[in-house]
């Protein structure tokens, strides 16, 4: 896998100066760099670094006098974090998945495989299911009847892909995603204590009622270039399908609910929820933990700074914070307030000895 | 897995009307209804989208003229969300796993296994296992010694069943659940730093103290009926077992700890957490996200919206909300007065300054 | 598996009197325990269950006068809580996995398997991976190329293993863990809203850019005497590697982010989520659906309760609340403060009242 440097600044589309055929294997911090690794420099704080490791070539800002740092050769990069994307994807050895299909593998005689598809060990493909080409089934992984799956995705260990689930091209799902379970839709007889208290919010009268099921009949529709974390779970819509945009980031042990809807270029982070029937714009970002009730509506580019628990309509734009949430500012000065609140309680209360006792003196 | 109107209307106990005949294969909103779909329309808000798709039948609330829709036939029902249990029951197809068992699954001699149960690929099934009559266990499931799972229960892919778990008639676990993983039970040989906190909430006296392990001996038992969500985990019992009551509805990465106890019909959303030794009564239903805490008693029927922390014992009957949790309506009305604390604030600074100045005139 | 009362009491270190060649069979508490199980009633409220159950034996606290309670033989232990870690250690007769390498383990030609590890059914081992001697890994676990597991390991059913991730010996892993997943790491070309609100908090300015993906290329080092919950999923390092500390108790559903390191004998409870690139030191104890942001750092001996959002770094040794964490004993004066509020607001207006109409009477 070793890469000269002028291989990666080619990928990177960046300057390099120096020993350009260098060879690279790998990527460091610069004070834990051996000599075949490229130290990542980029902000002046990290160059001291450099003198404490063993690198022969950076990655620094622009304009750096890396002969002045002893190294051999650099290369330049603008925005350093973006950078970090193209530095890593040069240097990712991926995982190993064996070309061609392993003889464990028990694939339907009606499911298709595309050219170039590798499929692992234990790997269970059902009836009718498609598998584009170049797609990389790790061990494991079970692929329900009638699922589609992009070109070139990345489906990692014990991924869980349902019956009729879709999913576009350069999908990467980690270890043990579940998609297309069912979702949680149940209903009583008669008025259950859930409906009584959105009505009320009062005592509940008992109903001794029983749940009966609501089946899920819609499936999952997921987009192009997404990717879905360990052990995440996305159920399948109840009559139409759950919908997860283009470009979607989804961290590990997210929930997304039936008959949920997302736009293009939304990022959850780790832990997030988010109920039946919601639906959300672009580019929503949820910090971890966030929680969004049913039924809502969240505008394009709402940020949900973590933990918060969204339980409103959310505009589009509009950054939020809090349980409940509310904007990311009210949330502030609320909390500054609340912080002073033990002391504003007690001059209020010394106000109010004064004011009903104006003569005394303590 | 087409149906006649007839046939679909008798499964419901509904009435119905018009060409009774006419086939159906699937449920769809009305716009988007191809003409051997069975339109939902049970509320008035729906009826014009039925113009724009191409339903030839309708489900709708009593009394709807449904000629005047364009419509051949029609059933008619109340509740209409009730009546989604019974038409997504209707036409479900259920997932495909093919009956008899797999030569591939690897169940150990010891195992019993019910007449009809269906037994996918690469299932383990362990020494003394006891698989119900027209159980049906879908591929890379694993199910420990001594387990028990009951009749017609459904084990979707790569759920985990320990050993010695008993599970009732007619339960679904969703892929990836895990039953009967340990419970977090650990002890230091003297007062931990958490036991310090239970009794003074003060700076901890760091204990230099490794944690030793309290070795689950207890099980999971699970009533009848229940249903457990993708990658959920339910831990066994110390010394008596982890119980879930009949009924329970258990949504995706809900976390149920050693000895926690529920009664009947109880429903969790997804992601919420119950400590160890908790013990819930009947019907409890806790929204998205709830947390509750060790060794508390919950009453039955009590409702906790979607990110409550229960901190504390809930009587019955009692809906909940906030972190910590506290009568919903306490809630809502501590919730105004802090909307409107830095405006409270600024008045009694206001106050305080006419008071201590009273002649002046700012 | 039984064992005598002489054994039990030797493997705890602790005085016995009676019968010794009694055996047991297992734990049960008083009231449920049968004529082959040893009662546990070490304190004083649970030895009115002696009489309701038909044990004869018991544990009890020193001094206790077991012949009294009818009893043949007792053991008697000063700390109940840390006696409960050798009992029940005594009496665990552990998961079955037979010995040996199960036939239909797929095992790349370049891993080592250790001395005496069993290896279970469908597990698929990769290319350089080094299982430690007398490991024991179940059925369906996937252990990715270059990985290391030490000696004595215990890997449960379908626990996912990634590349180059390293274990140490006597680590737990539960049913689902997924070890090595990527990290959530992306970055747009240009500011994205998030890097917005970091600055300002105000309403975001939409970007209209697409994720592009930072490649996780290190790994996760777990050290010795670890036990990570059912479920639970810890991601690789970005340049560096995630680092989990000896003696981390983790529990079911935890989600620890790319670059997260960990001191020593951590305890995090169920669903706890620890985002990027944070720091803990030893002994930090997080009580269930504890989040902690990215690039904190957190003290040692912090106690953070239940719920708790930690925004901001954390001195050693502090106990936390809340949502943002503060001080417990603030959130405690503060939360009881807005448990009050309502009544300061009407108080405050009725002053209002009473200065603005200083000769009213009503």
């Amino acid at each position: 896998m070793a890469q000269t440097i002028r291989q990666i600044a080619e990928a990177l589309g960046a300057e390099a100066e120096g020993a350009l055929d260098l060879e690279i294997e790998g990527l460091a911090e610069p004070a834990a760099a051996g000599p075949r690794d490229l130290a990542l420099a980029m902000a002046d704080e990290y160059l001291a670094g450099l003198g404490q490791g063993r690198a022969r070539a950076a990655v620094l800002a622009p304009g750096t006098d890396w002969r002045a740092q002893g190294l051999e050769a650099a290369i330049f990069v603008g925005r350093a974090r973006y950078a970090m994307a193209g530095l890593t994807a040069a240097l990712d050895p991926g995982p190993e998945i064996a070309p061609g299909i392993h003889p464990s593998a028990i694939i339907d005689a009606a499911a298709q495989i595309g050219a170039g598809a590798a499929i692992g060990p234990f790997v269970v493909i059902g009836r009718g299911a498609v598998i584009g080409p170049n797609a990389r089934i790790a061990s494991h992984v079970s692929i329900a009847e009638e699922a589609q799956i992009g070109a070139e995705a990345l489906v990692m260990q014990g991924a869980r892909i349902g019956a009729r689930v879709v999913i576009g091209d350069r999908v990467i799902l980690h270890p043990g995603a579940v998609i297309g379970g069912d979702g949680l839709s149940f209903v009583t007889p008669e008025k259950s204590t859930v409906e009584q208290v959105r009505e009320s919010m009062g005592q509940v009268q008992a109903a001794n009622q029983s749940w009966t099921r609501i089946h899920s009949l819609g499936s999952v529709r997921i987009g192009d270039d997404v990717e879905i974390g360990s052990n995440a779970a996305i159920d399948r819509g109840t009559i139409r399908d759950t919908v997860i945009g283009n470009g979607c980031k989804i961290d590990n042990l997210v929930h997304l609910a039936h008959n949920v809807v997302t736009g293009d270029h939304c990022l959850f982070a780790a832990q997030v929820g988010i109920a039946g029937s919601t639906t959300l714009g672009d580019r929503v970002v949820c910090g971890g933990q966030v929680g969004i009730a049913d039924n809502l509506s969240v505008g394009s580019d709402v940020v949900a700074g973590g933990g918060t628990k969204i339980l409103s309509n959310v505009p589009a734009g509009r950054a939020v914070l809090g349980y409940p949430a509310v904007k990311m500012e009210t949330h502030v000065e609320t909390y500054k307030a609340l912080r002073r609140l033990p002391r504003l309680a007690a001059t209020v209360a010394a106000m109010q000895k004064s004011v009903s006792n104006p003569g005394s003196n303590d």
